[in-house]
């Protein structure tokens, strides 16, 4: 393959990305303003994870963990976003992601289809350091933005504790010190009337 | 410090940041749906550089390259976004990005408040490998948005070839294969009308 012809795909897929600014998740910026679009949700987990990645269980690569979390919600262009608390949804989540995963990094040279492919699987499998510190750091920011923003997107759909306890439990697998300070933001949540206390007494 | 109270700052940092999602670039997306806001514009270049890595004039760090690209722009929550082609506005913009980098930075803890003012700078001054890289993909990726999106502002502002060429000329510091590309992109403008020809015959 000649390299303008490689340089020519590359830039057919970095254009094609640029829908993923025009993906709209269920969460409210923090200053409630609008709802976020995934492509700037990627780049504030990103930051998070290099800003607390001394949380991490175990020691990761940095470098891994960004390309990660940059990379594995592309597959929404397609799929469109789930929201975190939708069953029905979740039920063709994984081949409707996976038919958007072929689709878009096919648009890279066949290495790199390789490459982006297999890390947006490594993200979704939970099964090494990085892709489970990666999860921890996808799974902490909306906790963030739904507390710090008033519990607006909570309170909207009666979102009651055991949900949001049973969303952040796999932070547990990356990292125990985030898992514990979400569960502290869990507690205020529903001592100010965020979540509804379905614990039994 | 406890450590609770560092996770605070880190938190509050992580929060404050949430702003970049409401700074409005001059470019819009390739759909020409809206303008770009600085955040996902972050997050498009960081993947662009992870794409086209390969083309970096010497080999570079990665995940540095990554850093670089994530943070640079954080200072436009307070210092705005200034239009490339704004010569009133960049004759203050250091001024204004260095007090900027000094406020948002200090919501970290003193030694993360040292390497993101690190990275700011790093990015700023283009002596490092990694930073002529990441400035190669920050410049590269408007020119794209320019062109695929039919050239709007371009026209819409009366833009001189010379201003596109000088704009990009800095890219050849980062990827001369890259800059090569982008001029072949100017002159395809300049035949499509999107960018006036000032060059003498």
């Amino acid at each position: 393959m000649e390299p303008s012809s490689k340089l020519d795909q590359q830039i057919a897929f970095l254009l094609e990305i640029d829908k993923l600014k025009n993906i709209i998740r269920r969460n409210r910026l923090v200053d409630g303003s609008r709802t976020e679009n995934t492509a700037e949700h990627s780049w504030h987990i990103a930051i998070l994870s290099a800003v607390l990645e001394e949380y991490s269980n175990v020691s990761v690569n940095l470098q891994r963990v960004l390309l990660l979390l940059l990379v594995h919600d592309i597959v929404e262009i397609d799929a469109g976003d789930t929201y975190a608390y939708d069953t029905i949804g979740y039920e063709d989540k994984e081949e409707r992601e996976h038919l958007a995963a072929e689709r878009i990094f096919s648009l890279l040279p066949e290495n790199q289809f390789t490459q982006f492919k297999t890390l947006w699987l490594e993200f979704e499998e939970m099964e090494t350091p990085e892709s489970c510190f990666a999860n921890a750091a996808d799974r902490l920011m909306p906790l963030l933005h739904n507390y710090y923003s008033g519990g607006g997107i909570w309170i909207e759909n009666k979102i009651r504790k055991s949900q949001v306890m049973e969303r952040i439990a796999p932070m547990k697998k990356g990292s125990v010190a985030l898992w514990e300070a979400a569960c502290k933001i869990v507690e205020k949540a529903v001592a100010d009337g965020y979540v509804i206390n379905d614990e039994p007494f």
